[in-house]
């Protein structure tokens, strides 16, 4: 449900009308029962809200809107704005979700906005769903990934999509953080995750990877930086060495450019605004993102909460069912992906 | 002209055929009159190359390419590859346009692409067209700009541009660069050159600029990074007590989605890198590259020679009509340029 006071509640309203994703999945809303029905009015639908007890309860009909509950009393958090209740609930939320996909109960995980300041004031101090779910699965090795499905801004059949090698941290310690290490972990971690997506297209070709330079014209041959000579160059020679069909480094403006036009699938990038810039330009309302390296499937939506126009109708659910779509052709496909 | 042995010439040649920019302006290269020939043939077209002695001669028809002539034998320079012929060619025609531009001979210079190596095996030894015209020029204060004019990826009724405070540095250098009276001075260009482009479209409102954070989030309040706090927030404050109509710092990846949808006219981007991944992405074939800072009035396209299509026929030439354009708006309002 993510978190109550933002968008979260109605955008999963307003998706659950969308037809073809019932045909996809069979989905359920792990939040509070009141705070869905009250989403449910917001647009006057016809959906019934329903409360189960147990995963087989779980309803096929596209009318119903099963929600298994939360002990947070969510509909208390005063919409669009920061309240440690408001971030109880969402981490209550996820931590449901994450123990029923690590007890492989469910496939994937979807989630919607949370707010940073409310998880803060709930007492938990991580900046997101990320760095909680990798904290639940006891794992570290994790990888922010945005993706932005095929459609008018994006001509590659299974979309566009950045894996990120440095990401919450400011811009002068991506020097510090920046080993060809970390480099080919992500090489690993976007070719598994491109393989899923090929084969849930079924389309037979290897992935097209390719691994941003760090400096301006990729550092021109060290006159602009050596990072690309010291740590990106052996860490694509290694990864190739490893079966992995990536190159680079190439320069990130030109490479972003290619891979819109179709040419990469996947680009590695060095820090969060290469990757950031390029993705919410080709489509902010329909990104996704993705959190590579855990033992389960997590997708989300690529917004925040937006609390200036929560609780309006307002919010667009486009980058939901995207995150809906991409859930699923990752759990039809999972072997191909580290989890477990 | 540009290097011979890259795509400048044919560019031109297509461009001429191209009946508004006639009405637009009036113009003639400087180049060789042989390679502009062999550019015309290119396309069978039925263009006369006319050599002239003097700018009286520069003929209004159309038909007609009127071509000042540099002594250096262009022709002799292999196609498709680098050479010292093709370098001082491509030096010599432009130290005789910025000549005739500092006399105010010509209203503005539009530049075809050169090649850094064919300009270093000339013996010269600096990066590339603005260099060569800030030395030429006698200024230091130079900025890069590129635009994209208004169409299908640009809302905004004068496109949107960016203009950089660092350019061709190695990122790690960036930190050492970026201060807030070069901030300023970026802030000072950026509103001139949108009050210049506002004035040709006849739009009577205030330029709209958004100055671009440099860490993720922008800094997060100095947990990822204390530049916003230190350099860039206090240049914005300054450059508002100035006048400037600058907002900022905005993070870059949110800031360059709202400058497509045309809620901003200019970005003042830190380092390369920001500008250049979403001005590729929003328009390669369109983007043009504009020099500011200088006495005079210089465009150019935003690509390169591409040797590897050069002399083929197969380059678009979009970008060199858009930085005519380009140069005729601004040639029109120069009085709101630092032009002198």
């Amino acid at each position: 449900m993510g978190d109550p006071a933002g968008i979260g509640p109605e955008i999963i309203a307003a998706s659950w009308s969308d037809p073809a994703t019932h045909l996809l999945v069979r989905r359920f809303v792990i939040g509070d029962v009141n705070v869905m029905q009250a989403a449910i009015d917001l647009f006057h639908l016809p959906t019934i809200v329903r409360r189960i007890n147990h995963l087989s309860e779980v309803s096929d009909n596209p009318q119903i809107l099963s929600v298994w509950p939360i002990q947070t009393d969510a509909a208390a958090a005063p919409r669009g704005q920061v309240s440690s209740t408001a971030g109880a609930a969402a981490a209550e939320a996820l931590r449901i979700a994450t123990r029923m996909a690590l007890a492989r109960e469910i496939d994937a995980i979807v989630t919607a906005p949370l707010n940073k300041a409310s998880l803060n004031a709930a007492g938990i101090d991580l900046p997101g769903h990320t760095e909680l779910l990798a904290e639940q699965c006891g794992v570290q090795n994790v990888a922010m990934m945005l993706h932005v499905p095929h459609g008018p801004t994006v001509v590659g059949e299974v979309g566009i999509s950045v894996v990120h090698v440095t990401l919450h941290t400011a811009l002068r310690r991506v020097f510090a953080e920046l080993t060809s290490q970390a480099i080919i972990d992500k090489c690993q971690l976007a070719t598994q995750f491109t393989q899923a997506m090929l084969a849930a297209r079924e389309i037979k070709r290897f992935p097209r990877i390719g691994v941003a330079a760090l400096n301006p014209h990729g550092g021109e041959n060290g006159l602009f930086g050596d990072e690309e000579i010291q740590i990106i160059q052996p860490a694509v020679l290694q990864a190739r060495k490893m079966g992995l069909p990536v190159c680079g480094p190439l320069p990130c403006d030109t490479l972003m450019h290619h891979a819109a036009a179709g040419e990469f699938d996947t680009v590695v990038a060095m820090y969060h605004d290469q990757g950031h810039i390029a993705l919410k330009l080709l489509g902010l309302q329909r990104a996704v993102n993705i959190t590579l390296g855990l033992p389960i499937i997590r997708t989300s939506v690529a917004h925040g909460t937006a609390f200036d126009i929560a609780w309006k109708g307002l919010a667009k659910h486009e980058s939901l069912l995207e995150a809906i779509r991409t859930a699923a052709y990752l759990a039809v496909h999972r072997q191909l992906l580290a989890t477990g």
